[in-house]
This record gives C-alpha cells, sequence and structure tokens, in this order.
C-alpha cells in the first residue's frame, strides 16, 4: 500500500465537492482519533458523502486506486474499529451528512434512514409517530444509526427488544467494489437466499458502507415503573430475573445487575446521589418494567412478583420508584457509573457475556483470580444481565500507581477472558473487536470460525479496501 | 460429476454401520420424494449418521470424492429443497438418527438439541420445564429442528416471537470441507466478528450441514384468548393489528387474515364447521392474545380493544372464544384450510409478504389481475397478516380443467410475484427457495445481490459438494 496520489485525492474532493470534504489537520483530528482510550491515526482526507450515489463514487475510485477506505459514524466507538491507522494511507468516510429520515411507514411500522441520522434523531421521530425505537445507548446523543448498526448496537433493552441486528429489516450498501445494493425491504419474512443483511450487522465496515437502513418500530409503551432490588448474589438476581419473566414476560424491559461497590464509587465521587434502600446489600437489580396498559397498571403485577421474590429469599429488600423523578434518580446511578468509575481510579475494561445460568460463577471466578493477582483491587462488576453481558470493570488497588495498573491490562484481559472463554462466553458482548480486540478473538474463536470469517471476507472484499486491519486480520 | 464409485459407497456404508443406511431402492423412496407438489429424485444411498462426528467423516470423504450430498431432515419442505436430483450423483443424509436433546437450561432459557429431533419433541420438552418453545408450523409433527432452521421456519407466532432464525442461539455444522464449526454458543450478546450461523440458517443447507443448536426458550404463557374477528377490508385488519399492539404489545402472538372465500371452503368441504358470526363479511382475523397474568386476565383488554376497533369503524363484529374448546373450533377453520382447498379444486400457492402497508393493494391488484386474466378465479388469501405473509392460493375457477390450470402456474406466478416485486415484497417469505422458485429468485433479486450470495456459497462451498442445484445456480 501506497499513500493515495494528490491527483486521487483531487478527483475525491470533485465527487463531493467543496462542502463535502475537509483536508486540513486540525479539521481533520477529530476523525482521526477516539473519544475514549487514546486510538488515533492519520488521513490525508476527510470526505463526508452527502448521498449514496456520492458514496459509490467514492469507492469505485478507492477500489480502482487501491485506496483503503475507514467508514465512520459517530466516532464513538469504544475499540478502535473507527479511526485510520497510523500512516495516512486511508482515506475516512463520514457518513455525517446522510442524515435524511427518507420515510416513517406507521402501518407498517418500519421507518427508512440515512446511516448518518443520530440515534435520538430517530428515537424523538419515533415518539413523534407515537412509536418507540428502541435502541437506547450512553451514545445516544451523537452516535448514528450506520455504525449502530456496523457494530450491532446493544444498550439497555435488549432484553426486550433485542440487539441492533433484531431492530432492522433492510440495508442499503456499498459494497467494496462500489455497487450499491438496495436491500432496503420492510419485510419481516422473507426466505430468498441467504440472509445477506447480516453480515454488514456488525461488520464493523469491513465489507461495505451501511448508507440506508429499514428500521423497526415499537408501540410506545403506556406504562413504565422502576424497581430498585437487593438480591444476596448475582445468581439471585438470575432467578428474580426468571421469576419477572415469568409473571410480566417481555415487559421486563431492562435488568441491571450492579455490584455493591459501584454504588460506593457513584455516592463518593459524585453528588447528588443517595442510597435507595435502608441497608447496604452486596448486590442490587435495577429493573424497569414497561408496557401498554394504563400509566400504574404494571405497579401491582411487579409489586406481586417482588413480593414472591421476598418470600422465595432471592431479595432481602426493594424499592419502587414512587414518581417518574425518582425512577429517574435510580437510573442516575447506573449511568453515572462510568463517569465515577474515571473518578475513582484507573480501571480495566471487559464486556463480557456468559449464559445467564453463569454470570454467578463466572464473577465469583473473575473476582477471585483477580483478587489472588492483584490484592486489593476493587471489583467493579455491572450490567445487562439480562442479556448475560456483564461490564467487568475492576478498579486499580488504592496502593497502585494507576499507569502502573494501566500497564496490566494484557495481564488481567487474560485472566478474565480465559475465564470467560472456558464458559463459552464471549469477550465482546456488545462493542465489537476493532482493533482492540482484533487478536484475543484469534485466541479464543477456533480456527474453522476463523477461517470462514476470513473466507467471507475475502469474497465480499477481495482487495482488503474497506477497513483494512479491523475486526479480522487476513 | 460421476456417480460415486461402489467403493466409496462402501466406505460410506462403514462410517455409519449398518444401522447407519439404506441401499435399497424401495426403502430409500421416502427420502427421494416430497410428501406434496411431486419433486422427486434418485440416490445411490441414504445415509443416516447417528453422531456430529459421523457427519463429519461422511462430508470429509464426499469432499475428497467429489460426491454431492443432500442435506435432510423431516422431508416436510415445500420447494424441492430437500430431496436430491434425478441421476442418482448425490448421497442424502438424513438427520433423523441424531435426535438427542443434549441439555436444558432452565436459568438461561436454552435447550440444545440434535437436527434430528422432532419439533414437537422440542415444544413438549420446553413445556414439561414450564417453557415455551414458540416454533409452531403445520409439519411440526415430523418435520425437524435441522430443516426448521435450515429453512428459517415461519410460522403462526412470528408476530410475538420471530422467525426461526430469531429462536437460536448457537449451532453446531459440519461445514463442506468435512470440519465441524462448534458455535453452540448460549450467548445472547456475541459481537466477536461476523454473525456466521446467519448464513447457515435459511442457508437451505448449501454451505453445511447443521448438527445441533442452542434453542432460546420462553416463559409459558398462562393466560390466552382467541378472537374471531370480521374485517371491511384488509387494509382495516391491518390497522386492527396497530391498535391491538398499542393496547396489548407483544401479547398479540398471532394474527391471521381470512378471505371468506376460505371459510366457504372448509365449511363446503368439510364436516363439524360453523360460521362463527351470524353474518357474511368479507374478510376476518383470527387472532390470539397470550400473556404471563392470571388466566381470564386478557379478556377484558381484549374485548377493550375490539370495542375501541368497532368504535372506529375497524370491526363490523367479532366474537372472543368462550372456552378452549371454542378456541380450538376457531383455529381448525383455518387449520383445515390447506386440507380444504385441495378438495376445492386445483389452486396455485404462493408464499408472499410485502410490507403490512400495502398488504391490501397487493390482494387488490392481484385478484383483479388473475379475474382478468382467468375469468372466475377463485380468489384464496390467507396467511400471517401480522408478518406481511400472505399465502396467496387462487383457486381454478369452476369451468376449469384442474390440469389445464396446473399448467398455467408459471404465468399465473408471473402476474402474482411481478405485482409483489413492485412493491419490494418477497416471493418467498417463509417456505424459501429449493427448486421451485431458484430461477424466480434470479428474475426479482438484483445482480448485486445474487452476486454476493453466490460468492458466499463460493467461499464456503467452492466445490459445490453441499445440496448443489437448490437455493442458487452458480
Amino acid at each position: 500500500m501506497t499513500k493515495p496520489t494528490a491527483d486521487i485525492l483531487d478527483r475525491l474532493k470533485k465527487i463531493v465537492g467543496p462542502a463535502g470534504y475537509i483536508d486540513n489537520p486540525a479539521d481533520m483530528e477529530p476523525y482521526c482519533v477516539s473519544w475514549r482510550d487514546g486510538w488515533r491515526g492519520d488521513t490525508p482526507l476527510v470526505l463526508r458523502p452527502a448521498s449514496t450515489a456520492e458514496v459509490a463514487e467514492i469507492v469505485k475510485l478507492c477500489a480502482a486506486a487501491g485506496v483503503p477506505i475507514v467508514p465512520q459514524g459517530g466516532n464513538t466507538g469504544l475499540t478502535g474499529g473507527g479511526q485510520p491507522h497510523a500512516g495516512g494511507l486511508e482515506v475516512v468516510v463520514s457518513t455525517a451528512r446522510m442524515n435524511r429520515i427518507r420515510a416513517v411507514d406507521t402501518l407498517n411500522d418500519t421507518m427508512t434512514v440515512e446511516a448518518g441520522v443520530v440515534l435520538t434523531t430517530i428515537q424523538d421521530k419515533a415518539a413523534e409517530m407515537d412509536r418507540l425505537f428502541p435502541l437506547s445507548l450512553g451514545a445516544e446523543g451523537s452516535c448514528q444509526i450506520g455504525g449502530n448498526l456496523s457494530t450491532n448496537a446493544g444498550g439497555t433493552q435488549v432484553l426486550r427488544y433485542g440487539n441492533a441486528r433484531n431492530l432492522v429489516l433492510g440495508l442499503e450498501v456499498v459494497l467494496p467494489d462500489g455497487r450499491v445494493w438496495n436491500g432496503l425491504r420492510g419485510l419481516r419474512k422473507d426466505n430468498t437466499g441467504f440472509d445477506m443483511k447480516q453480515l454488514f450487522i456488525g461488520g464493523e465496515g469491513c465489507i461495505g458502507i451501511i448508507t440506508a437502513a429499514v428500521l423497526r418500530l415499537f408501540p410506545k409503551p403506556r406504562e413504565s415503573q422502576t424497581a430498585f432490588v437487593a438480591v444476596p448474589d448475582p445468581n439471585a438476581a438470575v432467578k428474580l430475573l426468571g421469576l419477572m419473566r415469568s409473571r410480566l414476560g417481555e415487559q421486563v424491559t431492562s435488568f441491571e445487575l450492579l455490584q455493591r461497590n459501584c454504588l460506593d464509587f457513584v455516592f463518593d465521587a459524585l453528588d447528588g446521589h443517595e442510597d435507595p434502600l435502608a441497608e447496604i446489600h452486596s448486590w442490587y437489580v435495577l429493573t424497569e418494567v414497561t408496557g401498554q396498559g394504563a400509566p400504574g397498571s404494571l405497579k401491582e403485577p411487579l409489586e406481586e412478583a417482588l413480593a414472591e421474590a421476598i418470600e422465595q429469599e432471592l431479595v432481602p429488600d426493594a424499592v419502587i420508584a414512587a414518581s417518574g423523578d425518582q425512577s429517574k434518580k435510580l437510573w442516575a446511578i447506573r449511568e453515572e457509573l462510568a463517569e465515577a468509575q474515571k473518578l475513582t481510579g484507573v480501571g480495566i475494561k471487559h464486556d463480557v457475556s456468559v449464559p445467564l445460568s453463569r454470570i454467578a460463577e463466572f464473577i465469583e471466578r473473575a473476582d477471585t483470580a483477580l483478587e489472588k493477582a492483584y490484592p486489593g483491587i476493587r471489583p467493579c462488576g455491572f450490567g445487562h444481565v439480562g442479556d448475560g453481558n456483564i461490564h467487568y470493570n475492576p478498579i486499580a488497588p488504592k496502593d497502585w500507581d494507576g499507569a502502573a495498573f494501566a500497564a496490566e491490562r494484557e495481564k488481567v484481559n487474560r485472566i478474565v477472558h480465559d475465564i470467560v472463554a472456558e464458559m463459552d462466553g464471549s469477550i465482546s458482548a456488545e462493542h465489537g473487536l476493532g482493533r482492540l480486540r482484533r487478536e484475543e478473538a484469534e485466541l479464543y474463536k477456533s480456527e474453522v470460525e476463523m477461517d470462514m470469517m476470513r473466507a467471507v471476507k475475502k469474497a465480499l472484499d477481495p482487495n482488503n479496501i474497506m477497513n483494512p486491519g479491523k475486526m479480522l486480520r487476513l
């Protein structure tokens, strides 16, 4: 690979016109660095096409000239998948200007959007039409739907509505040869061959650039109840989930586990919080049930389920939010945890999943192994336990220097991920591989699976121009 | 391609032992013909391996010898995808003996099953564990889960629970080179590269043989209500669905549309039925709502939703089943429709889907075009309208000879499917392509999409030994 020539760069600029590119280093900087974890690289040119046709022309030219492309949405990813490598060989193609909502169909419960539409814009538009688009995550104010789909984003409502994969019916994609695949079908059933869209969803931009999507909409819930529940251990949390689902079905929308440490980190580092329960417990669940019934209609069923859980000794104490404000305060504990961790000390992050039946075992084994290797390490486990997804982010022992602990990252990753792998879990439940977990995936995935993935990549991007070196090494 | 030699056949037999193969023509017959529509072919050998290891050995040997394989489950498919071609070049590999339930995990709500387990066995096992496995379709007493997954089966509960694709978390597959991919993960979140299982689901056995799967289980509903509802037209049906979902959410489990004709076919051809409503209407919806609440708890919400629909003039009349028996009688109308069609006359079948917002337009346009081409043709439209899926099976005009009408199949298909294609619909919503729709798929799918599908097939099955000529021509 060589740097794109001045001639190629000129021709790329002509495709998008003056409003469609950035080529001065200062303005390109935000496209070259990640907001967290220090991923950075260089590019000679950031392209901001305004249409699928422009994307197609760009890719055609890059394919002919052998110029690799880094597709980029809101640049909110956590694994270094969206920034160029060092060296300035790649051009960045940002979808930011492709931000039109093309259509809303309330009978079909679908919305057709371009890749650059920001997630909250979609949520808001859905709400305006008396619908719900349930994808919801921390970065929702700046992430773009194209990136959400390319990384198969998760978030806090996966339990009820599934991952991003489950929220999309059709895609439009510019392929690595510059051809446009119009797969914008708004169908819930279509068995006419391989379901090709599934490869682009979670494909991390490695075989094409998603330019538009048909998204599923859902009835807007009219009622919701939030509960903050103490549990003796993660196993009780999983049993509580089963009990709640048997009583409330899909209405159990969120089910987040929190280790006591997490609460203390929030209470110690940030103002405006108070302990929701009178006593101190080892573990908590923050759960939300939502439904279509009248406001208040889920309170009694939720109370009954919790009463049953108390009777079964799964739950020592619980509180149901008495108001929307109180619900917000409970959720704030969960939402401000990321900030609180940062203020507490250097943490080493893991985004893992295991079968729900092994969550307790995973946490216990990982805590024990880490305490042995790093006495005084501060466990910090929380996450979307209803999906088997734990954000397991132990924080440096108090007497450790932060940088010294950060230098242990690979060793800590190995301890945690070896346990995950023994439990047939995933080392990246919702964040993807990018550059952060690419080599680790090779460690833990079978050769057969790696071979299949490489075969697909080579079949669809034979010249490796789409986001090369991300997710997968050839 | 040449016929497998006697030596190869002997070696294949040795892999499975005497209990594992059939080689006399009479006993092989059921593996070579379809139960409907007359698909048939020949094979020199039907293999019935008892384990994944045996399947792997078979495939390895076939790959080395260039012997193509037809994977087969319960042989209940409707598109000629599961039988060998004429000529005896292919061996059949039946999964029938791989029928163990390997594990049930009620905390993770998963069941790990081998490919040959019959669907009702899985449903029953789930029920025994106080869980629901929601896949449900006409052939459930003999179809096997491997085939259900390979065809991404649909059925009557897709509205709530999704297609087969949505019911599987992990797969074990023997690849075309005989290697075993152990992707039997019981995870709800796993973003570590391309989601390879998605290619095998609905892949019609063209890139590997599914040998086992991790299936999702759901809470068993404790309450259900069935309603038979008249609607003036299909558009009102779609609006009624929206209304019901806004009131009852995911609890709306089934939502089946029936043209008046369909009722008459059943009432005229079969005994034991009566019209559920006093007056005659043009269209009907058979809907079922299920939930986790106490028995009877959904009656009032359903009544309220229907009352609102009556007020909005979406519904002229409706009845809610007063008992389980009455519910069964209502469902029998829908379930015996296939038999009634056969007794009424020769029909030409279509399994199409369109966006819900275009169902009414589709039916109107197709009815009109067919009446013009075949005056007196008897429309017969019904199906899973909640999924946009219509089984559109017009029956020969009364004065036509059945065989003469059957000979019009391609012309009728073209009229119907051209309209479907103009509406961005699917010409095979839930039955797959097999041999029946393979050429038609080429007509309606874009060259770009066909190229991608071929690229995937070639990447994963370069020697084209897995179910060659099904779904896709190379």
